[in-house]
């Protein structure tokens, strides 16, 4: 499925946001409503610390698709974007925001769209999130599944710390960062190239695409830069029918950048969000609503293996 | 510059390993000393926890040139495999070894050479060696300075320890992990892509080609994930001439996928060297061959911006 | 320019047609008078030989606009199929009409949309035309011109009979093929690549996207392949300033895939409209509606030079 | 088979000329037999009428196989330029040949290879030739046959008429040009894309890579802009167990850029080489050595599909 191509576009605050996927197998019919519950997790997360942002997200598809069936030609789609409200952003116009794109955008473009982020703002993973939908889908049906949990947030790992913890930085107006743990299972052995297309190279590469990523690690990541070999390596063991057990998968399902049909778990790493100060309209912390983003990056890579 | 590519080829015990650069701009003089330099750094480290297998690495140039000055053509050039002793590995023939590509390759491609790792040994990242040295002597003309030093061995960041611990694993024919430390710095603002390019992703992609890397972070990197809004932010000042200036740069030198102009720093997570047990040919540690590496992928991901 | 690159959707008579265009500096305040007069060419040509089908061809432009200005990142548009019949087509949901795709949009998908031709049909050109005026654009400041014009149709060069004979097709319900001459003047020397992106082989694919194109030569074109060498060659002169003048344009403005500032003049052949035997909804002939399809072809290939 | 990838390098009188094929598939024990035939018929064209040049041609393999047989990694290969005379060109320094590309590459690069037009030089094929001989055993393997003949040269069809025409141009130091007929038989339907990569289009494109072709031409190609439609329609019938039946091919093998299984047949111009005026080492005809040339560029064209 190697032609599988998605093409995004849209401003936080400007018409509409969307996206076009071109390879999409033909002969597909679209569970919407897989789509529409991964978007209800981006947009609200399930919990109490989600921003008050309420767009009601709906999506339209503009083409591609007869009675719901895909064609095989591009499936377009968009988001319009209902809660714009620009004019609370124009402070910001003539001001660079600590840590926000205000800047580079300005450097790299020479004019920006002050509205709400335009560009940069997370709301631009929405097209991944419904393209990552139809791609978990279709993967699903070869028995391949991903999935995606918070496994820390600043530093804590157990849910009732994790509630004070954003209790505290949500009356303090702060923000903070977190860990996201993500799983790919049922993957075939042989995906990946041996060089420039590594299996895990694109996994990395897709999970920095995602806003306010600073860490990526899989296998056992970090870690092992501490270990020694005898403690890292897995051992191999041919079964008399030709096929193999891996005894330990301290590498996390990928050697030499090709997977060997184990489970790809990795770490990505989230900073806070830089938007302190306020506790309006913004998020206190990028988790959880991040992990369906970040299952949505993972199924757009493994797509295209 | 954002024609360059690079094409590379060979296998560690077949003939010749080697690429071609595209869109390498015409009118550049290559300094052959560079790349003799970053090549003996590749082969020894300079230090005695290197490899023992000596080629002598001598690169010769097939096109692109006129008397040693590019034409804006393809430059292709080869490293032939002279130390090459296929015979040493027949016995992996029929073996996968723990934690090596050999299951891996055999899996997707129903073949694979199995003389000291074919297409997966570490000597594939020569010609990104030979690529990077041109690339930084093209980067060095604008102000551009890229360097890799070892951060970590084992965990160990004492010059001291992390000889001791090399002798220990030598002794016992164990390997080990470690980190290396990258920094890029005199990049003007305004590089990299909004989303599907960011500059830190195409970063991230680069460093996970290379052989044992596990993890990448750019900026406080992980940190970031157990930190505050408050202490991670980076306040920006805009002078009176209208130049910016950063008073911390916990952000690693990007916003938004984009280059602020200040360093871009990063650290590499490598794991132990799989091959244990012997001590003869093979290397302890893939630090400090691997900072050479490093330094050739930064280059080669900055160069095509 | 050459990051610049167009994604299309759209099926003739489902919900909308559009395009994404990626890589369209910032900074550009889009003329929006060049994009209608476009657009009735390709819908009216100008002229009664073309289409009934009247669509309102409304452009609604989603992203990448700031008051009007490029914002540098995505330009997404979309017009919608307001005047779909796709009853009209329900007929020929189980037939392959002849010299049609219907037959291979089912071998390649096993699905087709039957209603209008889907993604084959001529109306899939429009976002063509929408980004290609753009692009005449942004050209026209560089000084570059590119236009299209009628030179024969159905072997027939004089308007009287032109008009003759595409009222004798109309009366028969038969059609008629046609040849497109194209011009672009004002292009600098140094445009294409030596092999791989020839200047002529970027536009020659770029023609051959438009449905119903059977031939395409520059220059002389097929006439060479009858000449001598002491004919069909281009004296050069070098000025006394180093600047040079050519005695002849017989290469059509380029040399060795690479433009050398003359005029680059082509010809396209389209073959007859296959639908015939039908008085309604359908042209006699391709043309002059294509003629606007063509120089968006050729500008929307320039501008990635 | 679409990862397939060629990629070339060399100058006409540098070291070496050669290429890098990526995504060719493991498995396939190289005849390189038919190589050598391939590089026998652009080297001689098996006529008088050929370059005095005689290059030994000796391809030399140096990754991606194994015991001759593919295994799936990149395959380099290179041709060393033994007959290579830089000092006859030397006059050719600082002058601008009239129909050549030394002055675009002069305008292009600021810098050029003046050794017998360098890169520009039709010896630049010889890669081509080489990975079109290996996409030819693996298209024949199912079943797809692709062949080229002389159709005219300087406008005679007659094989005494030519011999005569071919004389005269010797005698008289001129040279002259022709049309190269092209023919791909057992293709299955479905291969091609409904708009960007039309199969016709990636056709086209490839015939244009060739140095000196003026025009491309596929079905009945410019004669149907002459047509009604009543004559250039292909007639299709269903058969009873559901094939399809073609009653004529107009069309040449393609409808909406996909190919329908039939002959896809194809016409491409020759202009006359530029060099006349001398009798040595040059040919009079780029035909017919053009006709292997023309083959492996279509080979190289449906391997990608």
């Amino acid at each position: 499925m190697n032609n599988w191509h998605l093409t995004t576009f849209g401003e936080s605050h400007d018409t509409a946001i969307g996206g076009v996927i071109e390879g999409c197998p033909s002969g597909l019919r679209i569970d919407q409503q897989l789509i529409k519950d991964d978007l209800a997790r981006r947009a609200t997360g399930k919990t109490s610390s989600a921003s008050q942002r309420r767009e009601s997200d709906e999506v339209e598809f503009l083409s591609g698709l007869l009675d719901g069936v895909t064609l095989g030609t591009p499936i377009a789609f968009l988001v319009r974007n209902t809660d714009a409200h620009p004019e609370d952003y124009a402070a910001l116009k003539d001001t660079y925001r600590p840590s926000h794109a205000d800047y580079t955008y300005q450097a790299k473009y020479g004019i920006r769209d002050w509205r709400g982020g335009g560009r940069a703002s997370a709301r631009t993973m929405l097209p991944y999130v419904v393209a990552g939908a139809i791609a978990k889908q279709l993967l699903a049906e070869q028995g391949i599944k991903i999935t995606a949990v918070v496994k820390s947030i600043g530093g804590e790992t157990e849910p009732k710390r994790i509630e004070a913890l954003l209790a505290e930085c949500r009356s303090k107006g702060d923000s903070v960062g977190g860990i996201v743990h993500g799983s790919i299972t049922g993957l075939p052995a042989g995906l990946g190239e041996p060089l420039d297309d590594k299996f895990q190279a694109c996994l990395a590469k897709a999970m920095f695409t995602i806003p306010a990523v600073k860490g990526f690690e899989y296998g056992d990541g970090f870690a092992m830069a501490g270990m020694k070999g005898s403690q890292a390596n897995d051992p191999i063991i041919v079964n008399e029918d030709g096929t193999v057990k891996f005894l330990s998968n301290h590498s996390g399902g990928v050697q030499g950048g090709i997977t060997n049909g184990e489970e790809v778990f990795f770490n990505v790493a989230f900073k806070p969000i830089p938007t302190i100060g306020r506790g309006d309209r913004h998020d206190v912390c990028a988790l959880p609503r991040a992990t369906v983003i970040v299952e949505a990056m993972a199924a757009l890579t493994v797509i295209r293996f």
